[in-house]
């Protein structure tokens, strides 16, 4: 599917690290649609993954920043509008971590240096992205703006630990950048809430195959992959969406929208049975667990 | 616990059937925190349930309504009314039923007329109940009104069919009509999202004593009881929460902010076992569904 | 702006009147951007409106059904699928009307056979079409439905009277059947939740000049025009959102998201700075209200 | 209005200042209902305001400490043990400051190093007290802590800048930590969302007044004093609402259900009926603006 939605538009795409990372799909996607883009990623990204030939298949470059740094980010908007001779149309924020999540360090047994940092990298990263590209005015009017997020944000899912919480800080940026970006320049900015994604990044959250499958089981869409992700992400950084601005958007095949299917349901009663079936099978006593 | 809580005030509670009733619950306790009751119910469910033992146990009458006549309800308003002497405090509606689900039809495959009469006792009800109440202006200021919700109304529940529906619109009449009645007479209408409950009414929805266990073990407090359900709606009668109106409160042990539990996704992580133990267990080929 | 957006995708459109309907301009759009489209509307609006004139535009047929009568539905779909050979691939559904509104009967007022009409024909209607369209397997794997709401199912605004519930209820529906339809045929069903918008429908709500005026000060991108969501829901039946489902949609140029901006804020003290300047200005008593 | 509601209760209140706080009010009612209590706020707040009246009055302690450093924390929650000789049952939080509102710095213009002071403060503050409470195994079972937030956390009202994402911050971690000392304690963890109150911290907003004079005109009770307040929190202290949990729970007099009112709609459009009313006022041309 190519239909020139992003025909004349120019993008810059946070956090491409390998081939099923979001951003790389999104990178692909829209150059497909006729855009131009510009890459960005730590250093360190760049040398972990494989964005470099992204950047030959999409036929542009490559500007380090951490999203972090105000400094990096002023140098990388610099460059990205002298890549592009002028203002650009979109940008795209994939960029999520934890600390705590990573040193395995519980929700009721935070470190709050690691806590302070999941913050900065995941969401308050958003809003110097933001804060920059507006001071130095770098995007035409009716830009679009989006970050990934997830419903954890909303719902607490054990194990997603101090993650939760900075999807819920990425989300009120969102909107409260929102407000003022759209006021002053048109610009929209929206969160799309993603079904758990086999990504480098979600990949490792604890006990994420099976809340994969949970999900996918209780979706009546199923989960939305990656590549569906980046054509909905297209759908909003083209003009046929320009009034959907401070909206947290699920695409999620339905899944926000569940409380329980009859699939998953079936998949947990079998689980209910199971204890039983253990006593029969296990008929001297020892435990599976 | 008793603490007089509802000293001096009065009130009309709509649903109770048996003693397994959150309205029966609720009698009970409005009486012991020292309010004084009058009982309504559809003469059916008199003649079903036990409702005259509950009157006698709180020294008050029965008065037989259906609750979807607006000439039964003038009829009950003007004897409650006189019963008291003058004005009341709060109403309870705990009414609800689907003729569908009864006839066993599915949601792809509703009948009108039912699904008219499910939204007409389980959601316009509540509206003419108001709407008389207001009429005779039987309502003390700062009075309090509660209906019963749940979740289904924002998380489709497979199984819960057009009851889901009537609950939104239940939802949606208290705060359309909490507007008018706050801003007139401030009288406070909210509903109270419960657990899944065991008793006449909900116990007839399909599936619903796993779908009460995975309730329980999402919610990190576990499912809250009848018993529970008739404190926390004390509280919502009482003076202690006078500026609380138009809401949808969550009376659940957690569960409407949970996405997933650690207990929860055990189980189900044993369900998705299950399959390959069956197959060592039943080893000539018969199933167990 | 087209891009062959919808090429090769077949659709059927309720509720075009003149050409300041909604779904007039989705009928225009959705051509243009490669779509075949069925026509329909009532008897009445047919004869009100100028739906033939579209249909010459769009070289396509009328068929007239009361969405509210299943019969009439069974024939629409049957005359749907002739006419485009087969299953088609989206439904808009842009239906509406209270008889209480129109009659000037108040919330707390309502005629309760009128509140059934509201109801059946807002909302019970969308039911009633999917599940015709189901029976008759009418639908494309993939297909898109979408229904046209209101923040009012959310809040209450003066005036909207028992349109609001209609709404919440409309809303759920799209939920509930979005499960059922997404899980058996991967069909997705949402709601558009639109800025007011001056269409016939909409105009005829009490004070609705003003509360459009509130709501483009509100709206950081100002309110969101007939076009606009013609655009927005066609992005909705394309191939670019198909994990999107069982949604309620704000495309209201950030309203749904706002507690007070500074413009209507400036507005609003002026009202409040009124009263004191009227005092001066009409010396002799004379008063603007 | 007492009722030994709190009768046998102990617990800890932050942020008391002086009789406007509405930590102070929930003070005085707590000790009113039978509960004894600990008073803490940092040095520079004991100095500043009259908190060593509250203590008197409540026959009780201040201890100092700094809710952003988690020695301090330590040493409270020790020391309000041993004061108590043994565990205790509810905390309410009510702390929150933004450096970058006290500097009159615009959400566009954020200082970072302020951002983080103010994330810290109004929100990661509770996670820690939460966290330090649970490590020392703090609260009795079926305690209740209770944060206060505001409906900025999810509608933006332009001044209220970073405040916004702080209060968003601190509602999910109400949800994260309500999962885990739910599970583990039953241990209830909410947020009261509170009408605008002329609080010391409150009042430091742009524009408060007017906001306040419209949050009133909104809602249909009025907005929710600070002793309103006092007695919602209170309930939730109580027994009667042992099972709600990780909710954000509105008290507001309803504005946070309203779209729009009739006493507000009539302010805006005085105000928009201003401009024209100015211009046969002031009619050499000068403008007010």
């Amino acid at each position: 599917m190519t239909n020139n939605l992003l025909k004349g538009k120019k993008g810059l795409i946070f956090g491409a690290l390998n081939e099923n990372s979001i951003a790389w799909k999104v990178a692909e996607r829209a150059v497909a649609e006729g855009a131009e883009i510009v890459l960005t990623n730590t250093a360190a990204s760049i040398r972990m993954g494989t964005i470099s030939e992204l950047a030959e298949k999409c036929s542009t470059i490559v500007i380090p920043a951490d999203a972090t740094n105000v400094e990096d980010l002023e140098n990388l908007i610099d460059k990205t509008m002298e890549h592009f001779g002028g203002k650009f149309d979109f940008i795209l924020h994939s960029v999520g971590m934890s600390p705590n999540v990573r040193k395995g360090l519980t929700y009721d047994n935070l470190n709050y240096e690691y806590l302070a940092k999941t913050l900065d990298i995941s969401a308050i990263s958003f809003h110097k992205v933001i804060q920059v590209a507006r001071h130095k005015d770098a995007l035409n009017e009716w830009g679009s703006i989006v970050a990934l997020s997830y419903i954890a944000a909303q719902r607490t899912l054990y194990g997603y630990n101090d993650m939760a919480d900075a999807k819920a800080l990425l989300e009120s940026i969102a909107r409260s950048f929102g407000y003022i970006y759209g006021r002053e320049r048109h610009v929209r900015i929206n969160t799309v809430s993603q079904s758990p994604t086999p990504t480098t990044a979600g990949g490792g959250v604890l006990g994420f195959n099976d809340l994969m499958e949970f999900s996918e089981s209780m979706s009546p869409l199923g989960n939305a992959s990656a590549e569906d992700c980046a054509d909905y992400i297209l759908s909003l950084f083209s003009d046929y969406t320009r009034k959907v601005t401070m909206q947290n958007l699920y695409h999620d095949g339905g899944f926000s929208s569940m409380g329980m299917s009859r699939r998953a349901m079936r998949t947990y009663e079998k689980g209910l049975r199971f204890d039983d079936v253990k006593e029969n099978q296990y008929p001297f006593g020892h435990k599976a667990e």
